[in-house]
């Protein structure tokens, strides 16, 4: 099946916003096989609008929408669409009634604006949106097939996830489909990457093979075009076992999963508890850990020890040995996952300490200098990694080097 | 002057590329006066790309392309192009030469489906590509004006900035600008936020306002269309300055910065240090404050007390406290802020401790609860708030309301 999206919103025109929606919804419909043949942003204007969807049903039949549901006045796009269906606004005391609710439990008051949110043309169908105030539609008629989500990701991708997908599966029965697999991979380059997985393209084909590098390492997506689901799945299996095995250690989980994840569920499984003592990552390590929903059982806590006095009165660090090291040493780091475990008790602990910039170098520290020790139920080993680019990707790539080196410490890689 | 976008290519309909150039154009060419009025993003088929382009030039007079121009075989748009214009593709020997040069300073040979990249349209002004292979291409006639960019992000951007940007300035000279400004808003809902806004539209028009909703609040973005700069800044800047009036002690500032800059900053400049003890955050508060470079003058550091044993061990929570209120309370939120605070030697310091989910919810303490505590120098203030939605938006809001609770104090606000 095809479909064409509409992205409604004056914002996404102003070059202000990098709309990431569009990109979300073309992963989550090809997964089921229905593909997106165009795309069209239009503004908060209601001739663009009437003018994009009615030129998109005549070419394709079905087109998905995004925003313009909001309550705000420039929000338009559900007039245009009643009228183009010819199906007049009516109240839905069911949508009013759980938005009452959500206010209550908000414990706010509805205002006059809210009161068109539950507003829904004759005969749609209405799809609930648990996660915002403004419901999705599902309109079917004369004119096509429309489908109208909020603009807000998390409300859009929930809605997606949760009543449009399944609707569409129902519809597109028996067909082929599109289909990925992920395998993530970290602390290793992508041109090595490349190296060690050789002539892997021949290998897999007719699936394809994309590189994606990001913060968290790099994830090679592998897709199967238009196969049926049983073939795809099977070929899809075979690649991704092949992409493993060619990345070895560095190949950490599939799919979504995180490497915080992937390091709670060892940790767990052989009943060790770990503890973080963090100076340049400020509290990152701790907040990816407990990212992970139940990650209490393992993580027990943790101190940020930014200003060198924190070092020693949080984590027990001599004050001498920073005077003696400096704070970002290899000393100061073994010291700190040392103090942290032995405070909290944990079996391993990790002390993080590093220049995250864009100050505070020098040429024998520069900028992106990083300490990271691991403690291990009385061993400890450190080491010095340099990393690059902005704070904020040092900070990231400092929690990610770190969390491999404790997983591999876990599972007796180091 | 209006232009509307197409943008060329099957893998930006697949979803696995998040189109970063459209954002990019649309700031650039706003900010000489240029407006997007429609964006289109269709798959390398010459059908859909002819269509497309023209049904844009019939709107709009004027289209700017990217992507395309490769030498792959799925690369067809400088042939619809041409025949749209009627205009023969001619072999063009400068862009021969200048590929030739290209290839002999990277040490590769070229293959033969590079000549088709020296050829152009004929009568078509070509913007040559330092950057890359594919030259970018400028037509002009019956049809309207369409300029043609390669997709690839840095030679699009280079073609952009050094080629299409000064010809516009050109045809534009004397005429308007498109300029934004935004008013950043937090702990207010979007439409009580409008209702306090009231008649604002009225007010600052002809600018336009538009509601962004976001983890971190609503950020307001008024738009000046196509004013002289001078008009055009000046009604920003009242625009702006009534936003704040009427959004109160929920604006903290304008553009990109952020609610941690606004509360270090504020600190900073009355010399007073923060600490933090976090439950259900885990450290996300402490990284959200030094994502900030400069943070540690006054960020001292915390405790992340994730168990309960952490929270006596590390901030000085009396275990009988914990077990007779629970680890989310007023007291134990009230004792964390205290203790850290008394830790560590700070001025301020906050508690958070709630259940951010997705189990762990009871009938009293739903998911989504959370008690966050301000210290400050002596005495603590504390408050419940109630949160929705997924374990990762919960967190993020209990940081960032705290972080609005801070600031108040701070300033004087609360």
């Amino acid at each position: 099946m095809n479909i064409e999206l509409v992205t409604i919103g004056t914002e996404l025109l102003l070059g202000f916003t990098v709309d990431t929606n569009g990109a979300e919804i073309a992963r989550a419909l090809g997964v089921v096989g229905v593909r997106i043949v165009r795309r069209t942003s239009v503004p908060d204007d209601g001739g663009a609008i009437r003018d994009a969807v009615t030129a998109a049903l005549a070419r394709t039949g079905a087109v998905l929408t995004t925003g313009g549901l909001g309550p705000t006045r420039d929000d338009i796009s559900k007039k245009v669409l009643a009228d183009l269906y010819d199906a007049p606004l009516e109240f839905d005391e069911t949508i009013w009634a759980s938005l009452l609710d959500r206010f209550r439990r908000l414990n706010r008051a509805p205002v006059a604006s809210n009161r068109s949110q539950a507003e829904v043309p004759r005969g749609a169908t209405v799809l609930p949106n648990r996660w915002g105030t403004a419901p999705g539609l599902w309109l079917e008629g004369a004119p096509g097939l429309v489908i109208m989500l909020p603009g807000v990701p998390v409300e859009m991708r929930m809605l997606l996830e949760h009543e449009v997908v399944p609707r569409l599966l129902e519809r597109a029965a028996g067909a082929g489909v599109i289909r990925s697999r992920t395998v993530r991979t970290t602390a290793v380059p992508e041109s090595t990457l490349a190296e060690r997985l050789g002539d892997i393209d021949d290998r897999i084909a007719p699936l394809s093979l994309a590189y994606l590098p990001g913060l968290d390492g790099v994830d090679l997506r592998v897709t199967a075009w238009n196969l049926v689901p049983e073939d795809a799945d099977a070929r899809l299996a075979a690649a991704a076992a092949a992409l493993r095995e060619r990345a070895g250690a560095h190949a950490y989980a599939e799919g979504d999963t995180t490497l915080a994840e992937v390091v709670l569920a060892e940790a767990r499984r052989r009943q060790l508890t770990i503890a973080a003592a963090e100076s340049c990552t400020g509290g990152l390590f701790g907040a990816r850990l407990t990212d992970v929903p139940g990650s209490s059982d393992v993580f027990l806590g943790g101190v940020v020890t930014y200003a060198d006095a924190a070092k020693s009165e949080l984590a027990g660090v001599a004050p001498a040995l920073i005077a003696e090291h400096g704070a970002v040493s290899e000393p100061v780091a073994r010291a700190m996952a040392v103090g942290v475990a032995q405070r909290l008790g944990a079996d391993l602990a990790v002390g993080i300490t590093g220049i995250a910039g864009p100050s505070g170098g020098s040429a024998e520290k520069p900028v992106g200098t990083v300490w990271l020790a691991v403690y291990d139920r009385g061993e400890t080993v450190a080491r010095r990694v340099q990393l690059f680019n902005t704070r904020a990707e040092i900070r990231a790539r400092a929690v990610q080097t770190t969390l491999f080196r404790l997983w591999q410490r876990i599972i007796g890689g180091a």
